[in-house]
């Protein structure tokens, strides 16, 4: 008997492990197949389309990721402000730990298959589903609902540049900016 | 005689607009000969190593269009805020002009070979670049240097995001709304 977990989670889990290093075009099938232990006829079984369909089931795993990153940063928070600023070190943290250069599974099937308009209504789907986590958690913290609908507008955009500036300049300090920049100093 | 301009010029034209639409990896040489009615010598001529070479090309040419949008919307601002908000509104008109979903042959290079460590110091490069020039800006149209530097770290970062943002939703709001976000209501 095996300890590993389904075959579907280990190729889900590669892929996105994968396109984050090497971006959704640098990474073969093959590869994914290897990294994730599992036979070959598994990946058309469980994604009929191959590559394109992992690469939708991996953002969304990583979506998941990011939201139960976002629910324990607000889980102690006294404040919107707390939960969110709690939100951005934590991210800055992960950051760091992958060599301040990593990817993201969700932004790599966006810019690197502009043409792909699935690809583009799944990112849309993974954003207003961050954007209304965020909102809600603000309001469940005291903030007015018009105010939690900003605040979440001003973190998910200011976060992306951030995370772009992040890999830009090789450090995490443009991510931990980001609460000043929505909330001032 | 022809009135083209000279091949180097038009390579780098053809392979930043290529790029831009279908990123780095989805771009071949051929292609890029092709549109740019260049001799097939003439490209490793020009750039000894390439595709590489003409990636790093395309994006100091794309970085110097945008300077000189950067530089125009200044030039009958009265105030640095003035400025900034005249460059966000020229770059969502292009944004709208370019079918909402133009990529950017800047981050196409940084996204698309994350382990490619030229690519990376040559953004970090440009973003400085723009950065200096915003600050700059904004100093000669009357905000003080600290404040300057601020501002151009906002604009540059909530930027990047708000781009990400109008291609995930296919609007150029995002982009409207980034001298908002840096200076409030």
């Amino acid at each position: 008997m095996s300890n590993l977990p389904p075959t579907r989670d280990r190729l889900v889990a590669a892929a996105a492990l994968l396109f984050q290093r090497k971006g959704y075009h640098g990474v073969g099938v093959a590869e994914i197949l290897e990294a994730s232990e599992a036979p070959k006829g598994s990946l058309y079984h469980h994604f009929p389309n191959g590559k394109s369909d992992l690469a939708l089931a991996a953002a969304h795993f990583a979506a998941q990721e990011t939201l139960r990153i976002l629910d324990a940063s607000f889980e102690d928070a006294n404040t919107a402000r707390d939960g969110i600023t709690t939100f951005c070190y934590k991210l800055a943290k992960l950051f760091t730990l992958h060599d301040n250069w990593s990817g993201c599974p969700i932004s790599s099937t966006l810019f690197e298959s502009p043409s792909n308009q699935e690809f583009r209504l799944n990112t849309r789907e993974i954003f207003q589903e961050w954007h209304e986590a965020t909102k809600a958690h603000a309001i469940a913290k005291g903030a007015e609902p018009e105010n939690a609908d900003a605040m979440a507008n001003a973190l998910w955009m200011t976060l992306q540049g951030a995370w772009t500036m992040s890999r830009v300049r090789g450090t995490s300090d443009p991510i931990k900016q980001v609460p000043m920049l929505i909330f001032g100093s």
